[in-house]
């Protein structure tokens, strides 16, 4: 079997699962914020994990939050700064080509709040363009409450400018917060250094156990709670904490760490892949081909051949890819942001989105390779549209 | 060792520690919303767990909502309800004893809103009022946006009118939510037969993984989201799921469910215990005593000892028990929900609760009067107050 549906969700990496085997032997297991040793003894192990991945993410442990995931991550932030934001910030400043949550979350303060959205433009590889971004900040100087940009798409892998985007809404002084999900875990970021407000990470990405995640905040006194609670975090995020899976974060984040300088090989492997495909079959397109992505992730699609088809006919050879993101609709028409980049409906339709882990290289591109290469032969001859 | 501290929260269950042992082996790990099999088996997984837990639990599967405990699910509840609510409905009934995350997301809202907050009188046995509650109602009327009364208290284990308060709420028609963490997997809970609105789960004190929870609503439609996401939950809670979390709470209703005929034998043993104590240190208060309680709740104090004393005392012998509820502020002095009871400081400062589950029984009870005859009379010579 191989699994490539990274961006979706990872496999709980072994170094969890062996973490996971020696945990249930033991007998820690209470309420962290109780008063007795054993809740103590579990706030300690938290509080270490948060500065493990502190340290790895390249911020101030007290900048960092555990949540359940990106999606609350996003919800938290988004709340949190439209909720206080002074009644003549108007402007919310956003792309196209953002994970679902982010829209759905900026549509319903927005309209609660008389709030208006503007979207910078994306070009034909799927970066947003700066200039575009730069225009509308100029343009509404003043008004505005919040830039949500995300850092590296979901679906195409392609890497934003985010932190030319920092600068400009350092410029213009105006909160940015980064999406930075598809980032942390595969891909280089640094809190610190890349000058966003606010991020988020959700640990199924990285191979932890399901259910957690973190916020990091510039300055988390400006956050409001979402989820209430008593003292935990600080009151800024409430709630027994999902101590298990924190404690699996932080490993996940020390194998990620020590096997980052694998990136460079996987990515080697994925052009290796891409060129060996565009070769066999010319008129394959690879979206996004020119600009900086993800190491492990290649949205590709045979134009007349549609990508749940390929999809399928993958899946018969124990290969798991996706048609879009995960949480897209799945539904079989080009998705928004393909065409947020002006992708032809003809190719749009018939991509399939690969993506796998620094744990991987030329071995599974290969195997990869040999597969949609059997693929596109046998539904290259019933050609779907 | 004696883990007294479940209404803190509950260790791993023995099925769960089997359940995961198997589960790590496994090689099911993906994105449940993913559009191939492998997500598809897990949803169709997790929607499994949603009818057992369902079942048990006495809502349609529909009415039932995965999240990451009842933190989340208050901090929801309270969201839609006062988010939604009509202009003229400017009033919020609750209680002087619910746990701190009821309080805290009523004033935000209260305060964000304008809305005014009343609270029912607790008896000297620590249980609502009816009578106080059908007077505000009926003060109140056609201006009432949501009453939010716990099920069962988590320093006294309490039992509350809640099916008294529903009928109440139901002849004023107003939304009634009710903290249930504490009765679901402790006590006889069934949701179509409770009459209440909204209802709250948090698996942690079942047993569960981390982490995870839900909320049950007799009229999903109604919820607002506070995760926002994709379609994941029917858009009414956004995030990739917790399907590990997902996976042990369900096993761990199951276990509930085989095991609650247990529970009758844990209050005999509780009421022995207590009746033991009381014939050594006739000084000693039980609070609540007259009140149905819980079946493994005791919270109990001898005026002139510090609760942190015989806590620590007890600790000393390997017996983990708080003062209160692990969530309180953990303060050297009376709660608030003893000082809605009307209890004197001299008593409220010397509490100790000790919360066991189904699991345990008469043995556990006469280990914890020996420990707690020791620590009394070692204590009482070096009374602290």
């Amino acid at each position: 079997m191989i699994y490539a549906d990274y961006n979706g969700s990872a496999p709980l990496l072994p170094a969890v699962r062996e973490y996971m085997k020696t945990r249930l032997e033991s007998d820690l297991f209470a309420n962290p914020n109780a008063i007795h040793t054993m809740g103590q003894r579990l706030t300690k192990g938290i509080n270490r994990c948060r500065e493990i991945i502190s340290e790895i993410v390249g911020c101030h442990p007290d900048q960092l939050y555990f949540n359940s995931g990106s999606s609350e991550g996003v919800s938290h932030i988004i709340h949190s700064v439209l909720g206080s934001a002074p009644a003549n910030k108007k402007v919310i400043i956003t792309s196209p080509i953002e994970h679902a949550v982010v829209p759905a979350a900026l549509d319903f303060y927005a309209k609660k709040q008389g709030l208006v959205i503007k979207h910078v433009e994306i070009d034909s590889e799927g970066r947003v363009k700066i200039a575009s971004l730069e225009k509308l900040l100029e343009e509404n100087k003043d008004k505005i409450a919040l830039v949500s940009i995300m850092a590296a798409n979901n679906e195409t892998g392609v890497l934003q400018p985010y932190q030319e985007m920092s600068k400009l809404c350092q410029k213009y002084q105006v909160d940015f917060f980064s999406d930075t999900t598809q980032l942390i875990g595969k891909g280089d970021f640094n809190f610190a250094e890349s000058g966003v407000d606010y991020a988020v990470c959700s640990g199924h990405k990285l191979g932890s156990l399901t259910g957690i995640g973190f916020i990091i905040a510039k300055e988390p006194t400006k956050l409001l709670p979402l989820v209430f609670g008593s003292t935990q975090e600080k009151g800024i995020r409430g709630g027994t904490m999902h101590y298990l899976g924190i404690e699996t974060l932080a490993i996940a984040f020390k194998d990620f760490q020590e096997n980052q300088h694998r990136l460079a090989d996987l990515k080697k492997a994925r052009l290796n892949f891409e060129a060996e495909i565009k070769k066999a079959f010319p008129n394959v397109a690879i979206i996004g081909e020119k600009a900086p992505r993800l190491a492990g992730t290649t949205l590709i699609g045979y134009p007349g051949i549609h990508g749940q088809a390929a999809q399928i006919e993958l899946e018969s050879q124990d290969i798991f890819v996706t048609t879009s993101a995960a949480c897209s609709d799945n539904q079989p028409e080009t998705s928004k942001v393909l065409k947020a980049m002006g992708v032809d409906d003809h190719i749009g339709r018939s991509v399939i989105r690969i993506s796998l882990s620094y744990s991987h290289g030329q071995q599974e591109y290969s195997a990869l390779a040999q597969g949609l290469k059997a693929a596109y032969t046998k539904l290259n001859k019933i050609q779907s549209y």
